[in-house]
């Protein structure tokens, strides 16, 4: 919990246009790759301009385009154009704070997605952006990422469908790709409850506290953001947009699986972080009451004595006992008795069993 | 939580007739703005009476009506007469405290929302009402604001597809720019949670508390504003209505989607809050446990010792140790060895770890 | 929480025939009020027998025949026997502890309501019934009330629609009078939430406690009461009896409307109160746990003092400092000190905060 | 709490064949009632046979055959032959920790209800199982009840329609006796609920917060039993079995409604008991506090004071206020002063208030 | 809470194909056993290779694969082309973290379910995987179980209709039996929750905490585990699959039923688990609280009588009560009588009851 993630950069003004892109200077410029390939042949290039992009669309069967950076206004302009973008979903491409969904606009399907990974050790987020068309897929990435690599690298070595199918299988390996990239951030949430855990189980101290809460606190931002990816997985398998053929509807199915797989982890690692942070609170509650009482049970054994030996410590002239030649002896020996027969007592109630002993020692 | 606001007026008396206006006195007298305009033309005018308006409404494409200020029943029936509003609805314009709604009488569209705003640091709700009718739209609001400006001036600049369209989209436009008005209310909150969470991870004070149960109450209010506006823009974008063409009904659809935003930040909100309030709460009482465990230590430590001091404070006849020399040397070290040993014993047992220090010194 | 109102008087026996009707002797002989009126003309009439109803009846465009006191089976069988009351609708009207609901028996339309008000500060439910037929509207209540009487004034003064409207209309305006006398009944919980809240953040004392129970329990209540209001008001505004008319439907869905915010202003105080008792029970944590801090403080200092004073006062025979000059007040000294340095070490460790002001101080 | 009964008797080996009837060796024997009516005519008989109600079955209206005890596999598989039951239906019959529920076997309509009656203070459960049939019902009860007595009694007194229905009226009629039988089992909670409140808010002791507990499991039990009635009687009421006349419908639809106000009931009865818990627990905490206040407020008086009489008992030779004439009297006379200073800014600061005074003192 | 088992082993690689098998080395071999028979014969067999298996398939009216262990993707891929699997579901197949479901495609019926037993006294599950094809079921087993053999007797053994029905009653009799194998598992919880009881009601000692912590983490997990088992056998029961005849699903239908009788059971065991925690950490803090009491009690009453024998222990010159001839017993009946009325002022007020006693003393 050391520094709250801003959820919202709210970039739009009050009452700005619909269809308004707000760019923030410090994007980094567009860069433009695509990847053309049908069954047999695959293209692929860096372009400088958008114009370059006529040579593909339309003339292969799947065109790709990957655009990595939202730092022009212009080229966004430009691409809207060509591609016959609504305003709307141009506007949410650069609008980094959306929740993954899918808004159908007849000639193309935009679907937005959050992709979440570790930077030192917390949480990010980035935004994807996905335009499905007729022959193309056109994909937005805030800043260059890698994860879309691997379906890059099965389109070259022709792995499985990828290249005989259409652009509609090319948006299920992309979304497929970035849902499986949550496996390994829950896995590392997986892993810090079981050290955690441990601490809890053992001998707790004043960081555990702090990471309870912090641990919670990202399960349940996780959990926001992944409950808005299983609508969309949802809401892709059960499409019916004309873009999505038959046989990829099975696939998208098999990622909406996954999705709520996810989901339910999220959903079990904060149920169990909340059963840990309850344990924790209770072991703590439990260790001061032990020592209090322990401390509490020195008082009244040594009060009730320091009374006695303040009796004889009074000077009144007449106090036959402190002339008898034993009184001194007699009176420790009462002192001593008292004392352990107060323990004895104490401990006969059972309100001296020993602390709980933390298991490493 | 200094001043509750007082979340109903209840203005009816019990089995008065449906329709009837509960005019306050103290409302101001409303005032008329026209702005009728088409394509290429624009007319702005204030006007003085209803009456006046039968020269626009229906001669332009799109006439505009805003009425500011709602304290005169006399002008409002007129209104209501000129442009066929229901009874119902024209009560609902005066009932300041509904829920944000759409209604469907057939020849116009009745929708109320709420809009959020501070006032001298706390949160304050104005009603606005909106009427779509075939070629106009009429406005209602309490008093003057200035939310619906950008607007305005849209229209004046002829930004975008606004003079184009019809009185739907201005309807939208009129929407959006209120339910975009709500997310810099929630910035705000976003940055007085992280004020008060700096607050509680430092060096918390009385005022702490008070604030955390303030902003919860807030943004619990806060929610439930925003849900109903959320099953407002829900209803418009699946609207049925004849009056609202296919085309706005994509802006619609992207306007229920920030009010879902909206909403789901005011929940992340409140997740937060608790949060907060929860290490808030488990940080005082581990404080104050630190406290009460340093302190009892010390009496444990010092109520052994003056029995010891106690038992040679003792006026028997009869008490060897007094007369030996090194009597009193030999008391004092056990004394001191005593309490160091207890002290160790403390510190062996892990009771006298030191209390959290918080991270700022 | 003085006194808990029974929710339940089970005045059925295990197995008893349905349509039986349970008459307790201690009701009230019905009293039969009825008022048969058409646009032109109006007739009231307080009848002695149910015959008398006869000349009414089916002769007039809306007669309304209002019973108050169940105390008769006779009245009640016959009234049935009139009017083709399904014997099922019938027991329920004497069946006081009824939800509020719709039941649709063709030919006539049953409606059991719920009506709240204060008897001597506390809570007290009466049943209203209402049967709609084709030319007629039958009423019941338990006992006297007056909440039914706005409507029968505008029912004489022409008011509104009221008269030219059909029975339907008349069952909506009953229906609606009783739903605007919640909003009194939850206003009152408004004031006394407000009351507490100021005794919560001043002083509160023990009675503040039972309060915060009572009205929560008291708005739990509510709750449950509002909530088949809701539904039945929900149900009624999307009734496909062929009994009411389509412009009716208008102001029944008004109707619900009100009973839903009726519902939303129950849970948001209800919250309200939550959150007030949070506070409450936060506060005095508080407040106890500084008393006791200070309390512990105070020991904390005088115990090794004391111990001190106790050394000195031993009887030892060589004891040096005993015999210096300055021995005493050297002693005094550094008493003073320690017991100041222990004071400036709590202060400086910022134990010694002094406990909250209240406000009003 | 003192004994949990046991929700569940596995009977069922796994894997076992689906319709195997598992019966329990100490289950009694069953007797077969019969009660075969039209509407003018009667006969009943206690048969020893199956093959005796060859006699009956189809040659009546209705003919209602009753067997209690379910420990014969024999007499269940023939009357499961002679009434073409399907065996999984038989299979629900013995199996004796069903929820409530109805199967449509399309020739017979088979419905399980668990029946709730206190034994011995304790809550416990029976199934009964219904068999609805073109003309006949049959119902089977583990052991011998007294709840649907008062059906047999209108059948022979001709009370009401049972006599003129079918046999789809008397399911009705016998399930309707057994929700009804469920009144005064909630009821007794009232009663229990009623005396802990006035143990609470009067003296409560240990075995207050035990009877908490166990009425709070109770309650909670009891709605997931009434849960499935619920739906079970809602399931009917909305039947499409062609074994359920029209007009029974509106009867079941009845039985629904006392089914949902059943379910409320317990709710309420939930709440309250959650919400006595909440107010005992606080009543402890609150007392505990006091008393330790009190108690810390005497040690805080005297633990300075005995400070002050250590220092005039210690030994210095030179200690020049032993030996003023006054000095004993100063000396008592500042220590007096002083422990009423401290008591008086107790009770100024407010931390001496009295404890909450028990309302029957 | 000793060892958190792990919920998932991601063995998949981010953008991986999906139709991967990723087979851990540390499988056992796949062992196949074939079963197919028809009403008058049956053949069972241990096969070597994937090719013997076509002497069975569409030869036999019914044959079951089953195939115990997934180590060989060779073995998994010659089973999928051969029975026209798709790859998704055999990529489901291997990975072992599936929730229970149903997946439709067309040609066959693949079903995930997951069985739980105990191992050395912990929860373990395993998953299982069915195909359901025209004229045969393949089954896939993590390791050899026994949970099937009962069916496996019952084919053998022709006992009731699974020998004359079709491949679909296989399919459900093997559901049918995973299905009741969790019933143990609950009895299980049960014992031990009763087990828990008694020693949360008698003495409980610190491994009654983790105890009570770990069994509501199971009970968690299990009703985890059974929420999508409800789903897939509702799903199986109202499948629209021509795989499936009608006679069939009305046994599927049962075997929901079973499936929310466990997921009620779950659910109430969890329920019963928070229950006796709340009453535990009740307990302890009322004992706790009860021994602090006794404590205090203890040092309020010798505070006071140590001051006074500190007042006559000063070494005043002038001190007359010292030297009168009964001053010393005057001094010691005075503080002896205010010892005791202390005591009964304590016991008056009901502060000193004495602390519960544990039932078995």
């Amino acid at each position: 919990m050391k520094k709250k993630t801003r959820l919202m950069r709210p970039q739009r003004k009050v009452g700005m246009m619909p269809g308004s892109l707000i760019i923030d200077p410090s994007w980094p410029e567009p860069t433009i790759h695509v990847m053309a390939y049908g069954p047999d042949a695959l293209e692929e290039k860096t372009v400088e301009s958008v114009r370059e992009l006529e040579a593909f669309v339309g003339k292969w069967p799947v065109t790709w385009i990957n655009v990595n950076g939202l730092g022009s206004e212009e080229t966004l302009r430009q691409l809207g154009a060509m591609f016959d973008l609504h305003p709307l979903a141009l506007e949410d491409v650069v609008s980094l704070r959306q929740r993954s969904k899918v808004d159908d606009y007849d000639s193309t399907l935009y679907t937005a997605m959050r992709m979440l990974s570790f930077h030192e050790g917390r949480l990010s987020g980035e935004q994807v952006s996905f335009f499905l068309g007729k022959k193309f897929v056109l994909t937005f990435q805030e800043i260059e990422g890698d994860c879309l690599d691997p379906v890059r690298e099965r389109i070259r070595a022709r792995a499985g469908r990828i290249r005989s199918a259409g652009p509609d299988y090319l948006l299920y390996a992309l979304i497929d790709s970035i849902v499986d990239a949550y496996f390994p951030v829950l896995e590392a949430y997986d892993v810090r409850l079981e050290n955690l855990e441990e601490d809890v189980l053992g001998r707790p101290d004043n960081t555990t506290r702090s990471q309870l809460f912090e641990i919670k606190h990202d399960l349940t931002r996780l959990r926001r953001t992944l409950w808005p990816v299983r609508e969309m997985a949802g809401a892709l398998a059960h499409s019916e947009s004309k873009l999505i053929t038959q046989p990829t509807l099975v696939y998208l199915r098999d990622c909406q699986d996954h999705a709520v797989q996810l989901l339910e982890l999220a959903e079990s690692y904060r149920e169990t972080g909340s059963s840990l942070m309850d344990f924790y609170l209770s072991s703590i509650s439990n260790r001061m009451n032990e020592i209090m009482k322990v401390l509490t049970i020195i008082g009244s054994i040594f009060i009730p004595l320091t009374f006695i030996a303040g009796v004889y410590g009074m000077n009144f002239d007449n106090m036959p006992e402190l002339h008898t030649k034993n009184g001194y002896f007699v009176a420790m020996t009462v002192m001593i008795l008292l004392g352990l027969g107060m323990f004895a007592w104490f401990i006969h109630k059972g309100w001296l069993a020993p602390p709980r002993k933390p298991r490493q020692e």
